[in-house]
């Protein structure tokens, strides 16, 4: 028998849980029948759910957790009083061993302060980052940090380029992917220092990719470069703002097919071509947050998202465990500081050696 | 005869000048018949083109100007080597009480540290600040600072806000603005005091408009408030993500009328419908940033855009003018800093009289 791999899945975190949770791990036990659930939450709600899920009921054990966190609590709450939330356990599963991933949709601080603290950052990563993918005009990239940490020193931006680069090359499949800097244009603007000397580093250190420069916001579209790397502040705004932008164009589009006769007729003419553009661009296919530099695997679905993006989300974190993206991290490390392989590799924890254990 | 409103033109500053600075201006005299300009660049190459634009021809007047401040030039060079630019001595125009305002398609942070220097900022400002207006599902919003300042401290923050919601109820007609600061959600994250103590401060004291607290980067395109302020980097970011994001988009929207027959069929019926769409978020209707918070009126105007974007930052400078724009934000400063008013509207240097003489 094949040896599984099993899923930790917050199954109280997000807008609609836990019913998007059982209704998307449902839809991806179908597309990895390998894969295993750990489902936690509270066990009164879940048991009588489950009885809707035929396949999940077989692949799934239910973990009661009698607390949850909830969208707005802080941090730092979240880390005093979590201890027996769906969060915590479901993250702690994948410290002990027992898991291989974890995947929510709840609370993005709270989950990212919980699994820091769990399953703590690789050696040689000084900071834990979120990166996400967006759609450009070539195909996609990875933009981080796309939230995690406000401030950033040339050294975490480096950090976040090569865990970016070491993502592009495994899951994306880019050979040697082209890294850049966020930045604003203007080369001799104050509060660029961090920036300068951290394209300096990526000059002079071994890169998983190769860095071709500093890029404006406007350039993460047109996939000018595969991995584009920028504070959490200013990672998040913009990511924020291509969300914000592609729904006011959806709302002046909609507009626009509305506005006369011909336009409606225009419409029922190109309808199959527009649904074929909302696949193409469908805000759930790129649904799954990856935190990366942890010594473990986990994901962070929108916390809005229905059954399809989250299990978009399972199958990001089944792509990290796949290719086996933390040891490659290490490795590319090793390489970056040079020190010789393993040396950084020091203690690989349970954790991460579950994390990719299936796929060595 | 109606006294001329005399409007400074940096002639050799962006992409395609001097001609679209000269065909925009000629587009302007059009719509503005009671406006003079002074147009600053190498007069050898101004007089021979001046002869195709007849309407110009009447209301302009060349001054020679030796030097031209080139795109990539950084700021600090621009000071120390643009004595006799076009850009500087359009903006020197304004300081002497020549010109009411200044418009430039030139190199933006050069444009920015020349306008600082020869024109001062305002007495109770502590930095100028850029801003920008915005299509949103509900109209139009401001944002800043959309580039002059990469860090800012709350005064700053609270300064721009004062600003930002005078030019709404002046030159967008907002009669109580709804003023915000951009954050990223978590209430919690480092790198927020700045934002804290600002929104603190924007409750505590008299402002031209009412705060609604933070708001994300995609609640700009709802237009959610109507001016949102923060720190130069991560607006010109937001603004540069919208930027790339609209032009995917149109991207996208091109290639689905191309996929199949019924689509092309489709787009001849909905032709006139994006024919309008297209004029409706033109960005050359929203070309004109503002340098605000300067003893005199200066609009930059995009570096690649073309006569009719060019004449539309004229527009916004006439606003700027016509609303008198300066001698608010001076009225508004007195009240936010409580004390009487005219105390904080120390000296009023010639500059400003004269930007907005003409409607005083």
């Amino acid at each position: 028998m094949q040896p599984k791999t099993i899923i930790a899945l917050d199954a109280m975190g997000g807008d609609h849980a836990p019913l998007i949770v059982l209704a998307g791990a449902e839809m991806a036990s179908l597309r990895h029948p390998e894969v295993g659930f750990l489902l936690f939450g509270d066990e009164a709600r879940l048991i009588p759910l489950l009885a809707d899920y035929p396949r999940l009921q077989k692949s799934a054990i239910i973990r009661h957790a009698s607390d949850v966190i909830t969208g707005d609590m802080k941090p730092s709450v979240a880390l005093r009083q979590g201890r027996n939330s769906s969060m915590r356990l479901a993250i702690q599963a994948v410290e002990t061993g027992e898991a291989a991933c974890v995947v929510s949709a709840g609370n993005t601080g709270a989950f990212m302060a919980l699994a820091k603290f769990v399953l703590k950052t690789l050696p040689g990563i000084d900071r834990p980052a979120i990166s996400g993918l967006i759609p450009t005009t070539k195909g996609e990239m990875v933009l981080l940090d796309i939230g995690a940490n406000v401030e950033c020193d040339a050294e975490n931006l480096v950090q976040f380029s090569l865990m970016g680069a070491v993502f592009a090359k495994t899951v994306l499949g880019i050979e040697n992917p082209s890294l850049a800097l966020l930045n604003i244009g203007s080369e001799e603007m104050k509060g660029h220092d961090e920036l300068r000397a951290a394209a300096a580093l990526m000059q002079e250190r071994p890169m998983p990719g190769h860095y071709v420069g500093f890029v404006e916001a406007n350039d993460i579209l047109t996939g000018k470069a595969d991995v584009v790397v920028t504070d959490g502040f200013t990672g998040n705004s913009v990511l924020k703002a291509i969300e914000g932008t592609s729904k006011l164009m959806g709302h002046f589009l909609k507009q626009t097919f509305a506005s006369s006769l011909f336009a409606k007729i225009g419409y029922l003419f190109a309808k199959g071509a527009f649904a074929r553009l909302r696949h193409q661009i469908d805000p759930r296919k790129y649904n799954g947050a990856m935190l990366l530099g942890l010594q473990g695997v986990a994901v962070k679905s929108h916390g809005g998202t229905d059954a399809d993006g989250f299990s978009n989300a399972i199958s990001v974190a089944m792509n990290l465990i796949k290719y086996n993206f933390n040891d490659r991290i290490r490795v590319e490390l090793a390489r970056h500081y040079g020190v010789s392989d393993g040396q950084v590799i020091d203690q690989p924890a349970a954790a991460s050696a579950a994390a990719s254990g299936d796929a060595a």
